[in-house]
């Protein structure tokens, strides 16, 4: 089918190049000429407005966003909302919070606007490998989509499903990402004990290499740890410092909202911010207080 | 080859029927009749004590050890050590402590036989799709071992290696457990927030298959997550009392030894303590303590 | 000086009585006669509307509010909005979020009425010993209620203190009762491994009677702690059941906003929640991954 | 009554002179020239060999070890064990682990020596303030003590015990350090919290000064830590690099041992494990990762 792309960045260009790959005619827009410029290289129409972008497409028209969570995605549905008609569809396929997905298909529901959430994992691979997509809508709505989950996904009937109504698909998505930042956070530490374990002098990557087969603990993650720990397997040049996007901080508010005890997601999440404290507060002064009872010496900075 | 295994429990014998159907000879044996019976039924040579099975074998021997960790390993090797001879090797698959195994490497260098510690990854499943082996010892002893590996590993060439010299295939299999332990808990919790998230109303088992294919976060643990949840997505009957065996408590251990911060693998481990703690001390303290300064009422049991 | 109390519960009631027996006069609300009889008994004037309770104070009032927070906090200022003029001063004495003081407090600034974030710790033991008073809110307002801070504390110069604008006194209070979590949830693991080592045979009172005097951990907690393990050391008839009011939800949420990695305040919260939930899911699922992958018996419920 | 001291260092040298002052005699022992020449101006008898020390003393001996843990405590249990005889008394105040003295007591026993350990907590306050004293050993010898452990002690009847037999003193000295890691922990992350949220610029020393009167987290470690925030409330020239001595780590190991989830114990040692940890292998690990699978930017080193 044919259908309009916003946001041809990382994620989005691939996307809209798997879709293409897959028979479906695409309209891009992004702000940035290059970007466009990239993807229409590929085969695709490209557009310099959203208007025009909404205006190349057949009714009942299917754009999908692909656009950075928050104050973006915010301003790419209030600026189409007034270009979309009764029956067109919008997707979310980015990383919003559900909350804010609720709210805004409620919205375009009040004018017959499908909203979906398409939570949508697999990175830069995904060209490739195919999207794990978790959908949330109206059924009738992403019943209509069918053939670009289908051309999206690894397989026709895999890896892919609609999970529930609006918000369904970015909450499950979000719970995804917490999940990930549990995995990453134990492979990590596992590595770091063997890489301390200086008697042993282990190779970390013939380790991970041998786990990926066979193991209890194989993975995409763990292949990918492999790849890392074969370039550089001393992570030189590499700072210890590891940034988080929203979604892990929403998965362990949700928890809490829930009355849910997620520790090692939690955990997961707190380590990252304490990667980004070189200079940390709390252990100045639990140094200083230390000082103060037991006389112990504080390292100077 | 041919080769002795002793214990023909669940690991034991589907790693001595691995290795019969890739060609090499078993002489088993295992204290319970029935155990030896039942191998013997698919083609295995079973003796009744250690002695017939170290006489059973030509020199240089090989045998392997598929018995619990702690005592029944110590009093196996104690019982072993006289019957065997200089250029023997004996192998210890199990989920021994590194620390026994570097001394019992020890105690057998000194009569001149060879001590391989093989850690073990793949539980029920090994017998289809191989097992995961991790190989501290001797470098000479392994690859005289060479054929027996390839024949237990998924392939020849894969989920197989010696990673150092003795103790380090223990110890790199207790760390393997350790993440294990991780990963197992961050998808139990990233579950748990899905399934109280009752506005969305999720089949749990839809979510796992469809992360499955492309997520990030796909994996055999999830493969296995996703069976148990198609055959009882509401865990029914199923008691939140989670055992743990000794490697997730040495991996703990041994990260505090370096002093390597891990988070995510020891609050794993502290969930497992916390589900058998049904009665929890602390708990009914704090309680007591709110009581005691702001005059909250407390539950009774 | 002569001021309101709206909210005669435990806290309230006992301020109040503070009050009084400093030399201040009260006017008392609560929506139950029983508590305005009761403190009525006690010497105060009260009254059955808020409207009253205006009507009672001289200009400028002053109005202290003790209720919930939440929604009763918010009807309670929305009624007293229109009754109070320019130059009064609206004190909340209770747990509310700081961020809805702030916008209360920017709400009164509009009709030049000074609204006073007064967080209060000392619970059931303030009328004896003091209350510790943390105020946010403007300078001037804060000085003129001078007299009632000295009464209140446990002394005229200490325990009290403006230590910002509007929200300051909420925020710095919300932080107080996240160090208590953790503060608490030391007490009881430290206890709690005291009573499981069944060896030494520990009476936990006496243990937490030396420690009150001369050891590092000595504390009022510790104190209270003290008293409640000589009723009922072994915590007979208590459930291992601990609730959480709203604040140290905000101290973990609050935390992360800032990018402040705070594990202990956070799992002191979420041990909480887990004493909450005796039947976990994601126990249950562990269980069955174990099962899964290792044939691993599960305990039926 | 006469005893020896065996370590002058800051604890040792402390507790002789509370003693002195208390009106017991001092017979004092360090390698160190200078320590014993401190304490002689103070009043000691001092001596430069243990054999000499034990020949100054009247049988039954009493002779108190303040020396550190480990190999030092180990070689003067050794070195004193042929000088004591028949109804003398060995104490070790410092910090053994417990397992150590259960060992050295049960050595001791066999030649008719009492052993006792102390666990003494107060830090280079005590000698003004007392100490406090958990004590264990055989009750007869505890009790023939007593007037010295009156003299150390905060007050004649309080803050000392014997809470049991040999080892219970230092078992219960560990946990007090483990709960006190946790205390700390959770005064550092609430002053850090407070310390972020620069919209309300607080002065921590003076909201650490208003919490030590009525506050419910008013305690003697909040005491100590107003004092390190009046000198320097930024904590400028103090690295983010804590110390662990022993303790901590025994007793997150015991709580294992024990099947006692204790995880604000546990996160507060693996916090200090990370504090000294500034170039984290396991946060470069995750940065790789997340480079991997998005293609997100890694900071450089």
């Amino acid at each position: 089918m044919k259908l309009g792309m916003i946001g041809l960045g990382r994620m989005g260009a691939n996307m809209a190049r798997r879709l293409m790959r897959g028979g479906h005619a695409i309209v891009g827009f992004d702000p940035q000429a290059e970007a466009r410029q990239a993807l229409a290289e590929d085969g695709a129409q490209t557009v310099d407005s959203l208007a025009a972008l909404v205006a190349s497409l057949p009714a009942p028209r299917t754009v999908w966003m692909m656009v950075p969570a928050g104050a973006i995605t915010e301003d790419t549905v209030t600026a189409l909302s007034p270009l979309l008609q009764a029956g067109d569809t919008l997707v979310d396929g980015g990383n919003a919070n559900y909350k804010d997905t609720l709210r805004r298909a409620e919205k375009l529901a009040s004018q017959q606007v499908h909203y979906i959430d398409c939570g949508t994992s697999g990175g830069v691979w995904g060209l490739a490998e195919g999207f794990s997509l978790m959908i949330g809508g109206d059924e009738a709505a992403v019943e209509r989509l069918r053939p670009v989950f289908e051309t999206l996904a690894p397989a026709k009937d895999r890896g892919w499903g609609r999970v529930g109504p609006a918000g369904a698909g970015h909450f499950t998505k979000m719970v995804h990402n917490g999940i990930e930042y549990g995995m990453m956070q134990a492979y990590a530490e596992g590595f770091s004990i063997l890489q301390h374990k200086q008697a042993f002098a282990l190779d970390l990557h013939q380790v991970a290499d041998i786990w990926r087969s066979g193991s209890v603990v194989r993975s995409w993650l763990l292949d990918l740890t492999a790849l890392a720990l074969e370039k550089n397997p001393s992570m030189d040049g590499i700072a210890p410092y590891v940034e988080d996007s929203g979604e892990g901080r929403w998965t362990v508010a949700e928890a809490i909202d829930l009355d849910v005890s997620a520790p090692v997601i939690t955990l997961a999440l707190l380590e990252r911010l304490r990667s980004r404290d070189a200079d940390s507060y709390s252990d100045k002064l639990l140094a200083a207080m230390r000082n103060q009872f037991g006389g112990h010496a504080m390292k100077k900075e």
